[in-house]
């Protein structure tokens, strides 16, 4: 489940800068690939050990390192002493619970993003923190964990045709946001989906189920909302501000990737006003099922219980009741009682409620 | 009906600039249509095969190309590549879930937006995208599929009177984009229409009927929103800036279009803020309506209960009952019961009931 | 009743400056009335023909020509083509449904508002637009129809004292502005006096009748801020803008009518605010009521039901049935009920439901 | 009561600069006071004649004239016309229904201010509207009626210690200021006071009376806001500009008394946050409250008409029924009785209603 | 409990700058402890006497004074006084009502911030004032009571290790904010926690607790967000703007503090998200309730109430009831009534009710 507020207090009192994993426990070991290109040459490596990180990155090609798991504190701290990273933005990088932010240095740019999946069995959000550094000709990206959602930049990479070889590492820190944008639609589709099965729901059966389910999907919509809402800001910070590490070109394809990010925002923004609708309609249709169900104990009860009564008031024990000896007193009765049932009949046709 | 999340899933992880049309299938042939003009010619050209447009297009005339379906990607990107339209572009034209937005180009301005169609059968909006693209002296407009909407404009052109033939391609492009709003307002007239006939139901009988509607109503409002407030912006951006595909003359007509825009927009927050109220009058008359079912019920019941509790009493069969053997012992209760009866209805005088 | 959206699809599709009435149809003749005057003379010319209005006009005179009644196409276009009115102004000002708006030409200064008018039998608002242009030297005024609300700048303009008939045009533009907004405090003041009535009803007596006119003002509210609201900005940039045709002296006076126009707003945001806390009471005061009428019902079932039960076992007819042959079974039966009726009403007292 | 709207009417269509006292009717004499005073000097008159006015004000000395009752249109003319106010202030000193607000003139600051009551018998605000104006060595402040809230100040003066004597003119201003807005926080406390009382109530027997004063509360924090939220800007713009009636040393303290002034606002806001979230309560505790009534209802009535029911069976007169005649019968029959009721209440308790 | 509105009031009319302690009663003495170093050397003093304080001051150290309790005016207005603080920061101090804010002065910074505990029991949060100054080499910090908050950077002063021995008094300045922002961290996930307890009661059982849980929490939530979002500006101040005692180095370190802050809001912003949604939750909960309530109670009514009718006519006396002497007469009306039954049965089957 989301967690409402994130766990930060084994951080306390530690001076800034101290190096401390927090997030999830994990206990894979760190997974690092590498990439050096030109237009054209590509050195592919995978897996390969932190010490032969350095060696690898040549100062004519572009690098990028994806690193997997970043739970392995000493490992981190190494790549990104040799790359000059400052101790804060390592921190950063760690510490698994941040916005989604930029942060320009003097020789690399730092992002922050949240890679995000939802498990439509249990109907959760997880959320997965992407740092990725743009230096002059590298760029370096830490995932938590392993996961394929770059795997369509890579093929694009091998494959080397388009603009990817050919531009630079601020290219394919485009690249890499983007895939993570577009990834975001096919998430917003699984909600929406979700969302309508509700719905439906709602507006045929309306019940506790529905009512928990609308709840939980508020609830991770408060999530969804806090994980991408600051994205807008990071990305066109990125296309707007002359940031030295990007250039003019790549800008205009970040131009495209701020329209998608102003397109998730809204999108979400519309879950949150389905809900709210959803939520209204829950309530009123509940209030209908109440009047109608109190419609059934009210003509029902308006009929007998005065019928009631009347049978009631033969069955009384007194000597003296004229009534009872009479020929056609029983007769009478009945007619009385058809006569109050057809009354009451009319009543409630006059008002509408049969 | 309107998506909540619109699919966009097919297009994750292709390099930008891939060219997919992504929107509704489409079968019939795409439809292209052409028109040169100066102040004092016309050459109209219907259903042109699509290597006819380059050679129709003349440098001292000014040209409106209009395309008809955009699912036949590579007529598409031929015809823009003739007219050096960035990948990008070209990628959203084809996709037809984008926001209202202008794009300035070195060499032309791009404009999307949204067509809206409300079935008042269905009660559904169906929106189009229209794109634009406007050049030195030429306009194109795709269209996701054939429609009369232009029509007007073409008839303007054909009369030739007015400013419509004598002012350039910036003017057409104003023509074309005042016309599409001036269509709102016969969408936001059915709506409207259609809202005060659930009003006048909610206030004469509200029922489960027009509770659905009035839900489908906020839901399709959700999506009126967000197609046309962006355009606030676009069009003040068309307006205001400093864009050198725009003529000084043209922006003041394009300021009128502004304020169309706002009046467009301020309708909607008029059918929202109206939708809500609506709500609010359907749960307090639905609360309204339970009281006076209570209140019939607790009347018959709280009459009733007491009488039939008092013929109970004289229905037992005790051996020793005084009252049984008494010469006016039944004319007494009945009495005892009509003051009961009396009592009541005074009770129910005194809080207003009946 | 305020439309929720004004017909504005007569006109689709026309080119823009087309000239056509949109309004109320109306068939009284328009009537044409015209000052001129300086510090020192005054020329009042009531029901003029449309052909003398230019030849009255003096170019060293102030002059102001009303004209009352916009539905003669013909007669406004002869005017305003005298005085160089573009024709998007035109347009403008025989279309009734426009907003509140400023627009500074080269040669005049074109400004929208709109007069209201509340109904306090039918409890509904009209309102008329007026349009004034403001000349180098002159002011023309359009009214949709007669009224008085201009009376008292004419008679300050016959009287002659004070600034009015010193000050230029743009005086008299703003004592116009000034005139109409003094206006709308006026039926302010009517409408909080039946909001002060719906709140005296609400707390009273809460009945259907009160919610449906607390809706119709809250209906009417949205087409009162409609019409209000964008007048803020337009008085503001009458008083901050530079405009040419406003002199330093008259800004002064016009920053006076800003504070008004706040006002007005401020209250206009104050009766939304107490029609939401209303409806809240309303809701909350029947939900109340609702607790009354269940608690009578309950306290009468909860006490009569159990006794009825008592008296129903010893109107059985089992042969074999010691109580009913004791000597006080009759009298033992009342104290056993007496107790349950004692017993109830403590139960409820501690509940503190009586 | 507040008035939703205040009565403005009365001044339609008259020339701007008119006065006329616009406010609550009132008989007293208008009372004036005067202090002239340097750092080594003070000079005191109380109930002083206007005639006198004039006579006491000396260049040389640091002047305060205060005015309690401005219904005198008269006499405040005069005094504001020695000292060259001009006819458009006057008439906002005049008009009691001002939002607080500052007018920069060329000799002279204006600024008007609201002064609050809360009775706390009517549980009502009271509002009196406190004009000031700064000139170059004095000030003047109009009250609507003699009060002790500026008694603080008048004793400091007297006194002479601190910096109130050396300052000049508009450090007094500051003093006048700073003390109502302290008094504002007086006020606050006894609002607050009376939400938590309101609070317990609600927590403990909810009823209309609470409902009624919270309602009342809150339409009296709708005034509360209007007289305050203006003042803000008010402050900001005093302590912000380069006003010149105000000396750099001064803006220290007005940047003390823009803090109150946030601090006020914000207490505001909180309260209105209270409100609606007791609002929340009230409605959720009276759905509490009605649950349990049914609850009752429900047990009591589940439990007892089936057992009515069987007395009934045994009731009835026929001829053939054997169980009547059985030795056992009554007695089988209340075994049933018993293991119905024994169902029942289990059914109840597993339901956790009892 | 948080108090609505804190107690001003003591203060009115009291010259600016006139000193009084204002907060609650204390009578433990104050505690004052010193900090004096460089790179090198480290002074610790703790509870020494407010003569020793200034003699401890040395020009080529940092010095850091920390004063525990500031009940005592005349001990804060010594120090104070050393250091040439304005009067008015010195009110600021000893006033424990201030929101976070932060004063440039010419010789010093200014800062006011909140430190929190949230009391589990009780359920209720608790703030302390915690001021600030900054010199050219010195802080001077004063808190309400003694506490251990700042424990961790004693220690880190202590060891001397990392930056803070090296860097200056402003580097002091953020670490002690650090240490500040960094406990709300802690805070929010114990108020958090407790969230996610209620969250459950209300899925599983909501009673009258819950809601009371519910409305203390959102009470709380107030208190807290006033408290800390003034915060937000304050540290983006220190960050951004050009403040001479901040050293370039150190803004670096702010910019971390900034983040924290945002995301302490963003927290505080969810809670109240999540608070409104469970008070929507809770109250369909309880709708939902009634209605399975007023089920039971129409099943059981809607079955009996017709089978008591009948039960009822034959326990009338009648003469003549030719039923009654039927040879099957009994068991024809337990058949009918069995299909009266089987009939209610399928009824609430098709109604989906059992």
């Amino acid at each position: 489940m989301a967690k409402i507020a994130n766990k930060n207090s084994r951080k306390i009192g530690l001076p800034p800068g101290t190096l401390q994993y927090i997030g999830k426990e994990r206990s894979e070991p760190i997974d690092i690939s590498l990439f050096n290109y030109t237009q054209d040459h590509l050195d592919e490596r995978n897996s390969i050990a932190l010490e032969e990180v350095i060696s690898y990155c040549k100062s004519d090609f572009t690098t990028w390192i994806n690193v997997n798991g970043i739970h392995n504190v000493e490992a981190i701290e190494k790549i990104c002493t040799y790359f000059n990273i400052h101790s804060l933005t390592i921190e950063d990088i760690l510490h698994t619970d941040q916005r989604p932010k930029l942060e320009e240095n003097e020789d690399y740019l730092y992002l922050v993003i949240k890679m995000l999946e939802y498990d439509e069995q249990t109907k959760r959000l997880q959320t997965e923190q992407v740092s990725m550094i743009l230096g002059k000709n590298y760029v370096i990206s830490f995932q938590e964990r392993a996961g394929d959602t770059f795997e369509p930049v890579r093929n694009r990479l091998r494959i080397g045709k388009g603009r990817i070889r050919k531009a630079g590492a601020d290219y394919l820190l485009y690249a890499l946001l983007d895939t993570i944008i577009d990834h975001y639609f096919f998430l917003l589709e699984k909600i929406g989906d979700d969302l309508e099965e509700i719905e439906e729901e709602l507006l045929v059966s309306p019940g506790t189920r529905s009512l928990t389910n609308l709840y939980n999907l508020k609830r991770e919509s408060v999530l969804l909302r806090r994980s991408i809402w600051p994205l807008r800001e990071v990305v066109n910070k990125l296309e707007r501000d002359d940031i030295k590490q990007i250039k003019k070109e790549t800008r205009y394809f970040l131009r495209d990737v701020y329209d998608h990010t102003i397109r998730v925002i809204e999108t979400i923004e519309n879950f949150r006003d389905m809900l709210s609708s959803m939520l209204d309609l829950y309530q009123s249709t509940i209030s209908n099922r109440m009047n109608m169900i109190m419609k059934v104990l009210t003509i029902i009860s308006t009929i007998f219980i005065p019928l009631t009564f009347i049978v009631g008031v033969y069955g009384m024990n007194f000597v003296h009741m004229p009534e009872l000896e009479w020929r056609y007193g029983y007769l009478g009765v009945w007619m009385i009682m058809i006569m109050v049932f057809i009354t009451m009949i009319l009543f409630f046709r006059r008002k509408k409620w049969i």
